[in-house]
């Protein structure tokens, strides 16, 4: 069958990867203490879930739709089998998982096809829209927002599309540091092909490991260091949309002033507009020097003050990002034994820390990147040293970077560690002006925390700010509590709520880089006003009368 | 009647203002050569054409309709005067001036009125649609691709909406870097009120002096500083729109993943999908330093080869501009009697160039601009420094740059003397990635002399390139030809055509930053592809289903 490859269907990454918790010893009291769970009693069952116990729902694909669909793209690229299916029906949120561990499947995809051209998308496009079925695409599968499954009451024919074969850079363009793209590549893939020229997009999400280019266009997505490479609306220029009957096409373009920005009507458009088959994408040459360089602040005001002044300066760093005490203890409890977060980072350090003041509760980790010529970086380090004195901050050197680095595509393992042993983590984000982070902070976590006592569990929230912007940055909150088994999704969502809700009269966005989804719609009037969640009902309704295009997804 | 200021209704700028050409010896001989026309032959008549000759299609307003305004805004708001009714017909485009020169005026606004809050805006819309009225809205009147004017067809009562009581700056947050500003406040307006508390918006587009920040948003303006502050689109963080029945709220966010971008929606909407009334717009501290520097390239392949350069570098000017020969040629015709460009360029430096083998005729002048502290801006000349000399370009100095400061506001004012002599100019710009830059140039140069030839006239186009960006740049083009009175419109359409077309059949957008309107409209299906110009139609007809929105614009 199919050669595309998928995480594993009950969780996050391939088989046989674990976060491994034996040799980090400070672990287990830290999860203790956050969260009330005892590490040292091992579950009784944390062996995958078994497919075959699921029960799905007939496969409603009709026998003429598969035998059309076979003829499309031949035999090796559809297919209706169970794992197929199941592992095309969710993406990768704390709800999605606990719903597969439940086998809570309401509906799944009837078929999945694997089309290898755009041609072959615009026909399956089309006969999705003749025949009145629902045509879902599918990236990496790594989405978070409920932007992927079927709804439960669909009636009609479910067919997910999945652009895991279209999976190749197509072109360079050296001069003007553009490469078109096969919306399916994935995220090392992508880099691989753009590395062994010289050259990188510098996209590197949470997800980066698996997902895809046109899973980060279809949900607005942002990576690590969008500070220097910007997001993916900005480094996305041009466009080929399957749409149907016809594919829409977007020049690659530095700038336009052609009315509404069709470009900016697909990014983020999950699916309601077409299929997203390829993406003409700013890459940048290699940088000579590249630093990840790790601070610590005294406290997160601090911190905050710091990144605030830092994007107002000169300064123009490719990663800017500061933790909350919380998520600072959280990092220094996954060193691994014997292994200082640095060098720098050691026991003499904080007793240095400690006379001079500090309260060590509540330190603030922090990571600031540089890219760039040797010379360049060493001026822009300059500049941020400046700022992060003046704030009280101090420098720890290259360890941390290096390690965070290293770290950083990890921690969904860990809460599918946590899962396994009966407890619920998950994360949101948001964005607002500057003006406004402190406040909507202690709101979200204030949030959390009155949410946590409503559902009778010792919860945790750490936070993180990082993707500054001129007027303002994103805070990225994680947040874990003990399910105890005791319905789980219903204590999820009234977390959940609690912190969207938190954004949204703290002056947030509902989501800085996750979409909408279901997961996030019911929120997108109160970001948007009903004039804008209109704007895009009739978009869509314009597009796709029949709702055949990923329906329910953005706004109900 | 209102105190709202407008400029003169058959010409750029303001009355008694005119560009003067006697003080500059190279120019007269210049323009001979250029477009064949003779200045030192006065015309014959040079007077302001006559208001009162004009004939003017009676007002369909309604007795019952202009009631219900006037209890709306107060009589001292409405008017339908004829002077009113001609200054809000047109923008300032060659064709808007041609047509007012010429008395052909096929529609006119029916009434004016002029709104001072957004609770009337809001019942102005709601009485326009509930009457089947056309509601235009007006900012400063700059636009020069027919944006504003009324359909010739069109049956219905028109009423032009002129934002030009709302032009206060509201709030500014001095912390997030954004200010809270009304839609029709005026460039200098705005810029003097945040001036006065140390900030600056950052853009300066050429209509700067006349246009509003309603009508930047509306049409996806980018101003000169656009390296540094970015465009209109990256300015705008927050918005407030009265669409029919209600106001669209988008609140300031440095980010968001909520669907296809409604914000992206209402940049360059050009009144279609309802009346800007707020705008929250970012902003800079006042830079401690600020320096435009002139520098000259032997050729326009080597100043191409330096911005492009530039843009990958790691240094980030706040302004790259090259002219080809033709543009620095007219720039040094318009010198004044006695003044060198600055003291730099004087004869005894053309010597040494011409000794160093440069031919003077390919001379190509370039503007760089730097911002920050004074180390900042010694740190990124440095940097630019060396890419400049790599391409073979010399250091000019300040005296160029402080020139063009001066100076970059009035060249409307030459189009106006031109076209009282018998000479139509206009301007048209692209947008391109950098390796199409080089093929998009020649070709509309070539379009631009093809068409030169059909309509049997010595015709002249230079160019210039702004606007850098990391996959590409703005290439600005300005025309002129002697028209003789001799059918201008059809003779400017013919030009006019040739450029756009040579535009999109080299990679170029119709437009970077002077919107669609009418001008461009027979081009939007080939920058966007069908599938996105039906995406536009579907948009606006889900807002305005009777078109009562400025129809007729961006999309036919």
């Amino acid at each position: 069958m199919t050669t595309v490859k998928h995480m594993k269907w009950w969780g996050w990454g391939v088989e046989g990867v674990q976060f491994e918790y034996h040799n980090k010893p400070n672990f287990a009291p830290f999860v203790k203490e956050a969260v009330d769970l005892d590490l040292e009693v091992e579950p009784a069952d944390i062996d995958a879930p078994d497919l075959d116990r699921l029960r799905l729902p007939d496969s409603l694909i009709s026998a003429a739709q598969l035998a059309r669909l076979t003829e499309l793209v031949g035999d090796a690229h559809v297919t209706t089998e169970r794992l197929e299916r199941v592992t095309h029906t969710y993406g990768k949120s704390i709800r999605d998982l606990l719903r597969l561990r439940d086998g809570s499947i309401a509906r799944v995809p009837d078929v999945v096809v694997y089309p290898g051209t755009e041609a072959e998308v615009q026909q399956i496009v089309d006969l999705a829209v003749d025949q009145d079925a629902v045509l879902i695409p599918f990236g990496g599968g790594t989405n978070i927002s409920g932007s992927l499954e079927p709804l439960p009451e669909e009636t009609r024919p479910i067919i997910s599309l999945d652009l895991g074969r279209m999976n190749r850079v197509l072109e360079v363009d050296e001069q003007s540091g553009l490469a078109r793209v096969q919306a399916g590549t994935l995220g090392p893939d992508l880099e691989e092909q753009l590395g062994d020229r010289g050259w990188t997009m510098g996209h590197f999400p949470d997800s980066f490991t698996h997902s895809t280019l046109g899973g980060w266009v279809a949900t607005r997505s942002s990576g690590m260091q969008s500070d220097k490479y910007g997001d993916i609306a900005e480094i996305t220029r041009g466009l080929r949309v399957v749409v149907p009957r016809r594919t829409l096409v977007i020049r690659p373009l530095p700038g336009t002033s052609t009315g509404p920005s069709v470009r900016e009507m697909i990014l983020g458009s999950e699916g309601r507009l077409g299929v997203i088959t390829e993406v003409t994408v700013q890459i940048h040459r290699l940088p000579t020097e590249r630093q990840v360089l790790g601070y610590l602040f005294p406290d997160w005001q601090a911190g905050l003050a710091a990144m605030e002044e830092i994007a107002s300066s000169d300064a123009s760093p490719s990663v800017t990002r500061v933790s909350d005490a919380r998520e600072t203890g959280f990092s220094f409890a996954t060193r691994k034994k014997g292994k200082k977060v640095s060098g720098a980072v050691s026991a003499a350090l904080m007793k240095v820390l400690e006379r001079k003041g500090w309260d060590l509760e509540k330190l603030c980790l922090s990571f600031i990147g540089y890219e760039g010529s040797k010379r360049h970086v060493g001026y822009e380090k300059n500049l941020v040293r400046q700022i992060v004195r003046k704030h009280g901050g101090i420098l720890l050197g290259k360890g941390p970077g290096t390690l965070y680095d290293q770290k950083k595509f990890d921690t969904p393992y860990i809460r599918d560690f946590l899962l396994d042993r009966g407890a619920a983590a998950d994360v949101s984000e948001t964005a607002a002006p500057w003006s406004r982070l402190r406040d909507l902070y202690a709101g979200t976590v204030a949030a959390a925390n009155a949410a946590y006592r409503e559902i009778g569990v010792r919860g945790w929230i750490m936070c993180h700010l990082s993707h500054s912007e001129h007027s303002g940055a994103c805070l990225y909150f994680t947040f874990a509590f003990r399910h105890d088994d005791n319905d789980p999704i219903g204590r999820y969502e009234v977390v959940k709520t609690a912190i969207q809700q938190a954004f949204i009269d703290n002056g947030g966005t509902l989501s800085h880089h996750h979409a909408v989804g279901r997961e996030h719609a019911p929120w997108i009037e109160q970001d948007l006003s009903p004039a804008g969640a209109d704007m895009l009902r009739g978009l869509f309704e314009s597009v796709d009368p029949k709702r055949n295009l990923n329906p329910g997804k953005i706004v109900f």
